[in-house]
């Protein structure tokens, strides 16, 4: 199954699931709204209206989740390409909301800002409470998988030991266009990420890469702290990264940048001016 | 003037103004609640109960702020002892709401937790949303200021660069017991700021020693995110913290950190299990 979030116009917005090449819209504002209601088998079973698949203006898959958690150094590849070790634990941070966009929406590249860079990501939406989960509860806990870019200034993000203030700048970070259920995606089965800029591939890995998957991750952040539906992971990036390339490369007003994940869907987003 | 957020029974609580010897209760369910109504000023004339001021069974000042940041590395003493340098841009961190206790409530101690640490420090509230704010819009917003205490689980937070997993475990960060509006509090002119642990003082600074004041913090958050009514800002930490000390001491089940800033109030907590 695949789900969404679509603008309806005059700010409002309602989750939808495909069927056939329509999107049904049903009774919750958003994909967030969608998990956290415990009618959620009826409201999808009532559609409220439809939308043909190609005329969807996407929101951000979950518009406002409570907790945004991101994981950094997390793909083999990459960290054998910096000369790294394994880590042993996750390194986690924080994101808040406001930096969501939807799947084309314009990033905002705030004046104060050099170096905007890409991260192509996999994440995952949280569809029922975690607290203390093992690894089987983690990934029954799962409502689905998007994608994700962690669009970063690291001009900010490298002015202090911690990354926050280059990773949370508001509407920097596009969340869909779609969330696809697990049992139509399977990250292990590895599924090719991707992040092109102006058509140039940027970043290509695979999503069997991870150190640490879906389950690990949503099983060791409840060690801490509660999960809840609609919450998100975001799961950290491949290789090929703006700032490690030779020279370093990053983004400018009008750059447009296309993050795919193989089996969920692209997210087309141009880099333009902060309007906030 | 005096606010705070009270438990009133089942789960409920109500916003609260200290007059003379009693908290009247108003017609919010939190001191962010009403930060957030255009009414505010008319709730707070139309008291709808009282309370002994003794009998407050105090929640978290904020129950659910929809933004934590928190500064570290932020007092001149500290940072000399440390024989650092004095940093150029503030290093912010984020916290999840859950994290939130009252001002008397128990902190919690996880089974995976082994270097439990105090951090006292004081918290701003704000009270109007800002974004790309200078130094002057900054100290408009400020609704008040409180005392939180950045609880820290140091093995969990040095796991990894990134510091998040070591301040997220939810139920650690007591805020309160009120917040005190900018009028009758001024951190430049040199609060104490304490923490005792089983009566035994462990920090005591001054709050005109931050290298980034209030104000500097909430313009340079404002750069990159909005913030509003309701948010908290934590300002840092003065010296003295467990892991700092020798031999490095932490926090057990059963001890009291006491944290307390001079003009505001104390809060008085007891390390206890982790019930969640």
């Amino acid at each position: 199954m695949k789900l969404t979030t679509v603008r309806t116009g005059n700010g409002a917005t309602s989750a939808a699931v495909q069927r056939g090449d329509v999107w049904e819209l049903v009774a919750a504002d958003d994909v967030g709204a969608l998990l956290n209601s415990p009618e959620r088998d009826e409201i999808l079973a009532r559609p409220t209206g439809s939308l043909p698949l190609g005329a969807a203006d996407f929101a951000p898959v979950v518009i406002a989740p409570r907790k945004i958690l991101c994981c950094g150094h997390n793909y083999r590849a990459h960290i054998a390409e910096m000369g790294r070790d394994a880590p042993e634990f996750p390194t986690l941070f924080a994101k808040f909301a406001d930096t969501l966009v939807g799947a084309a929406d314009d990033i905002a590249l705030a004046p104060s800002v050099s170096a905007l860079d890409w991260e192509a990501e996999l994440a995952v939406v949280v569809g029922s409470t975690v607290r203390h989960a093992d690894r089987d509860e983690a990934a029954a806990a799962i409502a689905g998988y998007t994608v994700a870019n962690d669009i970063s200034a690291r001009d900010w993000q490298n002015r202090t030991p911690q990354w926050l203030q280059g990773k949370a700048f508001d509407g920097t970070t596009p969340l869909g266009p779609v969330m696809v259920t697990p049992d139509e995606f399977d990250p292990a089965e590895g599924a090719r990420i991707t992040c092109s800029v102006n058509g140039v591939l940027r970043q290509s890995g695979s999503t069997d890469d991870l150190v640490f998957d879906a389950a690990h991750l949503l099983s060791y952040i409840s060690e801490f702290t509660a999960l809840r539906p609609g919450d998100i992971v975001l799961t950290g990036t491949p290789s090929g990264v703006g700032a490690a390339a030779t020279p370093p490369t990053f983004l400018g007003a009008g750059d447009v940048v296309e993050t795919a994940v193989e089996g969920i869907g692209m997210l087309i987003n141009i880099i333009g001016k902060d309007a906030s």
